[in-house]
């Protein structure tokens, strides 16, 4: 089959052993890849992130070709959770298997990706696409469900200050996450044209830049989602005493960061990760989402290496791979 | 000037003193009412509820006329928060104004409603309404405001399973907040063509009948949202151990209710009340919310009295009074 694969760098592989090629494993599922979305932990992982070696892509929408262990699921569009635990160490019998420490990750840790014709996927993972979610829709479940996960552990006050920082792909998405709880939200972002697309909401937005990165203070609660240093420094700028401060990206190395501040404005920091993809497809077939405007640029399967390229030039937003 | 009066009956007059006669009082703005909704509230009233005497009518739109002490609002298109606190005692001064003891409640208790031609209202109690929020929409703010303060109290997740039972005028509303969380949401209703509103917005609804009053168990939230003691007694067998019952209705008289149930499960009861008016606007401008479809009569300020009567027939939602 065709895959982009990354070992010593990009390519695409037309000869990529299919991954039933050898039968399939207990519980897991073939799925037919219609449409992938880069994601900016995909260019990290051509930087050397997470040392992977494989198919990347984990924002995938598909057909299921077949379940032999479970097969109503066979026919079926899903897009499926990208952590695959063990189910058998503490944290997976305590139902955190999301943080599984053998856990294999989908395009990320041990198990390749969507950026091909074919994929495995435990069924447990897969989540129906409803018939009004579009494909294009559905490619972003998996960042909505991530945006959603700040809903999912914080209470979100609909009186509060909220300020989301960074107006890429995530911080759109959280941005319309967050505009549904009433909150009185801004957007601080360096780019106006990707501004204008929560603005054209009703959404508030600032435009920042170097020389004023943290235009306001006072938040109750800001979303980090820029993954920069100097994206964190603003953001505990801006969150008041006894605030807020989610931290939505991966950042590159070890950021310095003032624990000080942290301790003396009893700042509560929260890490988040991935969320809720029922919640997200729910939003979606609600029509409560618009993800159509983040969408840049569309390749077909054959250019998948140009299709991460594109995605990489700055200030590019969804890249969709078609399969 | 015309206000539709509660004595010892309901009816128009049309001399009723206008409240700025004598001229107002230091802080209070003078409001010409465009438009007002009809609210169960206002119903009980006429029962005998609060024994209020005076013009009834709590949702309202309109323009301020007069406001010498704080000019910037005359002019101004405005919504009002209705409960007017006294500022001086100690549930004021902690900021709790909302349940100040000797507070005032428009066209509840101890100060004159809008369904007249004229109102006077606390100027800090006002909140601008912006160009894009109709005065349909706008008139829906204090009940929408009123279904917000759910989010504001509790924190809704988006993996919850989550039933809000009534399908009347605030449990429409209600529906629709919630919804916006992403939450597994089910209304339950027991008129069909009521729950299609919500059926409509792709929001899961189940009719009921008294030969199944509770049709689902084992929900993490459920919103009573019916105020009847049937309500409640359904509400409580739907909740799950642990739970949330959230109770959105006043109660006629005082229901029994089934106190080891709530202990033996450590079920959570929160009683909830009037909301945030900003966040309520906010939602309307951003288009979140439709109110239209809620809408189900018009009524002339002349026909005041059919108005209310209107509303009082079982099974209709919103009638507005228009000035």
């Amino acid at each position: 089959m065709r895959a982009v694969l990354l070992d010593d760098g990009l390519r695409l592989d037309r000869n990529y052993p299919a991954p039933h090629e050898n039968g399939l494993l207990p519980g897991e599922a073939l799925v037919r890849v219609r449409r992938a979305g880069v994601c900016n932990t995909d260019l990290e992982l051509m930087r050397g992130y997470a040392a992977f070696r494989g198919v990347p892509g984990h924002e995938f929408v598909g057909v299921v070709e077949a379940c032999p262990t479970a097969p109503h699921w066979e026919g079926r569009r899903v897009v499926g959770e990208i952590n695959v635990a063990c189910g058998a160490c503490d944290d997976c019998h305590a139902g955190r298997g999301v943080h599984c420490a053998s856990r294999t990750v989908v395009g990320i840790r041990g198990r390749d990706g969507a950026f091909a014709d074919y994929m495995t996927l435990t069924a447990d993972n897969l989540h129906a696409v409803p018939d009004p979610v579009s494909d294009d829709q559905a490619v972003f479940v998996e960042p909505l469900a991530a945006a959603v996960q700040i809903t999912q552990q914080v209470h979100v006050r609909p009186t509060e200050r909220v300020v989301v920082l960074g107006d890429g792909k995530l911080g759109q998405l959280i941005a319309q996450v967050l505009a549904l709880t009433g909150c009185d939200l801004t957007i601080v972002g360096r780019h106006r044209s990707k501004l204008d697309i929560l603005a054209a909401r009703g959404i508030d937005t600032l435009l920042a830049d170097r020389s004023n990165p943290s235009p306001l203070t006072g938040a109750d609660l800001v979303v980090e989602a820029t993954g920069t240093q100097s994206g964190f420094e603003a953001a505990l700028q801006m969150v008041r005493p006894c605030g807020t401060l989610v931290l939505k990206s991966t950042y590159h190395g070890v950021p310095q960061i003032d624990l000080s501040r942290i301790v003396v404005d009893e700042v509560q920091i929260v890490g988040s990760r991935c969320g809720p993809f029922d919640a997200a497809l729910r939003l979606l077939e609600q029509g409560l989402i618009e993800v159509e405007p983040l969408i840049q640029a569309r390749f077909p399967l054959d250019q998948g290496v140009a299709a991460l390229e594109r995605a990489g030039v700055k200030g590019t937003l969804k890249v969709l791979i078609e399969i």
